[in-house]
């Protein structure tokens, strides 16, 4: 067999790249994109977490001046200037992400904005031009959001007026991902491993291939969006294990750790197309509606006691990570 | 001594009215209201849970074909006809408990409007006048509604264009209690214990008196309240043990239920005063608002796990309760 034969069969074996074959885009989850070439991922996803974890390596060292040397410069006060810094940091990541994925890289909105559809607006515009101003277009960025009632309202309306693509993210409920489709969002990030966490902590059960409820949930969005044609992107996020990526095989995106794609890259084990547009219609429920019914979105997603304390607990673990970031970027500002 | 004066020194050594005597109103929970005579409450107070819970009860049979009779007279469709047989079954509830005590009924709107600030605004408005056909004045009825921030919103409006007097439940946050003082609801009821169940089961570990962190809260609550001259009632409400309420002893209202009234009628325990107007002042802390910020409110709100999901929770439970009672009433309706 020819050496490209060879190693196109061999590619052909790895997960990772079954994976891609089943007509899966994988997005890489990371702030520590050192790590992420080797995958060869098309997106990549970051989050004030992530971000967090990354500005404390040394290896990102130099992003961190770049973005303190920007907050002096911009703002009257050490507040006003910290923020500015926060700011151009995650563009500063966005960028170096964008150096070495050809597709587009997700920035999150500070997750304290949750509950603020104006100030969620306003931030993702200013993010949106410091990366222009960067030379990088809108269109290679996702602005992530909560998928708070507000998030999506948000988003709504910075697709519709501004054409800023939005990622809505800590999605949890298919009460969420009906109205992220009709407020026409590029992209969803249904959470697959931390539903999981959720029902075995709940039920003390544990949940195996397709009984596992963030699976469950991820497939039931799936169905729904390509029944009632709705263009945006379901993108699977935040995984537990290789088995809960490889039951959702085929889906559109999945974002997965530098950990998990490792394992699937090497591992030899058959990744099968699981999810399709077509077996997909067959599946869904009939048509609802939430995008114009804040009332009723907010009494059947607090009828979802997983999705009410998983989103509410995503919103404060994202906020905490933020408030550590400013302080480690104020620390610079004032030094 | 005389038979009086040993009756009167008797009176004195129970627990229930050493608790009145310390400057808390006393309030039966509870929907049997056959059982709260003996214990004199100024007050009761009823939830969709106990009204089920007596509309199962043969003795209240008879409030039930009232309730029938009138819903079969009242709406075109069997919704509507059922819809308002539960109405007016709360007020039949409600009627009979004011019999009995000398103040007032907290009634609930149907617990599935909690996020929807003129649904319950509406709902309270009929509630009022089905009351008062019956000839009941709206000076006798407390219109309880969930402490969302929709409810908060509709009980502002209740008290201030309609005279309307609302208990506020579900509270288990310092920001619910502090929006429903600027809202100048009448009264608000913070739990006590359900926060205790949720920090037992999240951190495994018991808490006792003065550490209980449900008594804890109504402490904060009232201190504030009383520092700042709000108006509005503290009630506490639900209680795991008699010892919560001896650490809330002087609290403005409590509101128990008949197998607690019964320990403390039947126990001779000291409960001397705990909480009063004036050491109150001393302990609030700074003066904060959230009533017309509800990015705010909701961030905040959100902050707090255990008030984010017992509320949560609480919302679900009333409403799984009120759709029993509505399939209870609707085969009678259709009998």
């Amino acid at each position: 067999m020819s050496e490209p034969a060879q190693k196109k069969q061999k590619v052909a074996n790895n997960s990772l790249e079954q994976l891609k074959a089943s007509g899966t885009v994988v997005v890489a989850d990371t702030g520590d994109f050192g790590s992420i070439a080797k995958f060869q991922p098309q997106d990549s996803t970051t989050n004030p977490s992530l971000i967090l974890a990354a500005a404390k390596q040394p290896t990102y060292a130099k992003l961190i001046d770049v973005a303190v040397e920007y907050g002096k410069k911009h703002g009257k006060t050490t507040e006003e200037q910290v923020e500015n810094a926060v700011d151009r940091l995650l563009v500063e990541f966005g960028k170096e992400i964008l150096k070495i994925v050809p597709g587009r890289v997700s920035t999150e909105v500070d997750a304290r904005l949750s509950f603020d559809t104006q100030a969620t607006i306003e931030k993702a515009r200013h993010i949106i031009k410091l990366f222009e101003q960067e030379g990088v277009s809108k269109e290679r960025v996702l602005i992530k959001i909560a998928s708070t009632w507000e998030g999506i309202q948000a988003a709504k309306e910075l697709e519709e007026k501004d054409g800023i693509h939005c990622n809505l993210t800590l999605l949890f409920s298919f009460v969420q991902a009906v109205a992220c489709a009709e407020a026409q969002v590029t992209l969803i990030s249904p959470f697959v491993g931390r539903i999981l966490d959720w029902y075995k902590s709940s039920t003390g059960k544990d949940y195996k291939g397709e009984a596992d409820p963030g699976v469950i949930s991820v497939k039931k969005i799936y169905n729904y969006y390509k029944k009632y044609g709705y263009k945006t992107i379901v993108m699977g996020a935040s995984f537990r294990s290789t088995d809960e990526i490889k039951n959702l095989a085929g889906v559109d995106y999945l974002t997965i750790s530098p950990a998990l794609l490792d394992k699937l890259m090497n591992s030899t084990e058959p990744f099968p197309r699981v999810l399709d547009p077509v077996s997909a219609k067959k599946e869904a429920g009939d048509k609802i509606s939430y995008i114009s019914d804040e009332s009723k979105f907010r009494f059947d997603l607090n009828e979802d006691a997983m999705a009410t304390e998983k989103l509410s607990e995503g919103i404060r673990k994202f906020s905490a990570d933020i408030v550590t970031l400013f302080d480690l970027i104020e620390k610079k500002v004032t030094a």
